[in-house]
């Protein structure tokens, strides 16, 4: 009876791979879409229906993948993070094979400051985190999506944080995810100022990392 | 010919001046409605037409008074920053009129926190500095006229750390800028977490007053 079971689940799951994939695909091409249309007019204006014929779907295809424009939205912000995550960890996992040869007392965070620095299309980024922290602020919902993502991220930064001090001999003057927090918050306040100023691409990654050296100065210990 | 021209000039303003309070306090009421609709709905949404019937006001009112609601907005944002540094700074007066027997190490600095605990919507402040921000990203005009206004409430706020640390007889461990660019930003950052996480007024006061006071041990020089 178990075994009749688990060849049914074989089944169904051999049978609906396809169309998981095709789901997957389409839910990709969806959030590239709105990615775009949400760059060029912001959340306010990006309809549905512009996201769909960006992509080239019908609403019914969005509806069949997303709840809600929200919800969309709060999956974007999402990939988003963990694209950024992903691009820090592998930055620093780099950093700290190097060994701590890169030392004295505060070269080490240096190292931090250019692996917070990941590629990708940052104004972008930023706009987004922006719009959606606004949205996050008037709909418990997003809000709720919001902070978890939130806690997710500042919980991967504050893992970064100290396996980067403990690599390289420092101490943090403040709790890991104190620490992150801050480094957080002046990474995304630089930018934004940075995106304001109509700085390129280059100068705003300067103006960040400068931003960010700051704050490595302040969370490493002073004994 | 200077003489009669000063006349003139003395006799104009004469006449102007009933038009000139009746004119002040028309973009006052535009501005408390424009503050209101927009705490409703945001920024896309609020329109002049609804900004217009909350003030009760037609549309030719308006567009005598503002060019757009963009511009609108950013005096609107203009005005919550004078209303924010001014609490600040008598708090500051206060504090330092107390004298320096409040010391210890870090203790003066705790007087600084309450001290950026003004009164007022907080809530609203928050959202409103939020969409400007957005905005700004997107918009230069905007944007010029918002970094204008953050330089200038950084500029105060730096000679508020730098007096309290003089009158309590501590000292920064960064720039005064730079120490006021961390205060404001773990404020506005844990402003928008409170909110988004749906806390009451008091208790969003008290996490604001938390962060910034991790942010006040860190920008203490430690000797």
């Amino acid at each position: 009876m178990q075994h009749a079971e688990q060849d049914e689940v074989s089944e169904q799951d051999a049978a609906a791979r396809p169309q998981t994939r095709s789901r997957e695909n389409t839910r990709a091409r969806l959030l590239d879409a709105a990615a775009q249309v949400f760059a060029e007019v912001g959340l306010g204006e990006a309809s549905v229906e512009a996201i769909c014929e960006r992509a080239g779907f019908t609403r019914g295809a969005f509806y069949s993948n997303f709840e809600s424009k929200d919800e969309l939205f709060v999956e974007l912000a999402g990939r988003f993070a963990s694209q950024q995550v992903d691009g820090v960890r592998r930055r620093v996992a780099a950093l700290i094979e190097c060994g701590p040869e890169v030392d004295g007392d505060e070269a080490g965070m240096v190292g931090l400051v250019e692996a917070l620095d990941v590629p990708g299309d940052v104004r972008l980024a930023v706009l987004l985190m922006s719009e959606i922290k606004g949205r996050a602020m008037r709909d418990a919902k997003t809000a709720e999506a919001y902070l978890a993502q939130d806690a997710q991220l500042l919980g991967e930064i504050a893992q970064l944080l100290e396996e980067i001090a403990h690599a390289k001999g420092l101490h943090l003057a403040l709790p890991a995810h104190e620490a992150a927090r801050t480094v957080l918050t002046a990474w995304e306040g630089a930018a934004t100022r940075a995106i304001m100023a109509g700085l390129p691409e280059k100068e705003l990654l300067e103006a960040r990392a400068q931003e960010v050296g700051r704050i490595a100065h302040l969370i490493i210990a002073r004994d």
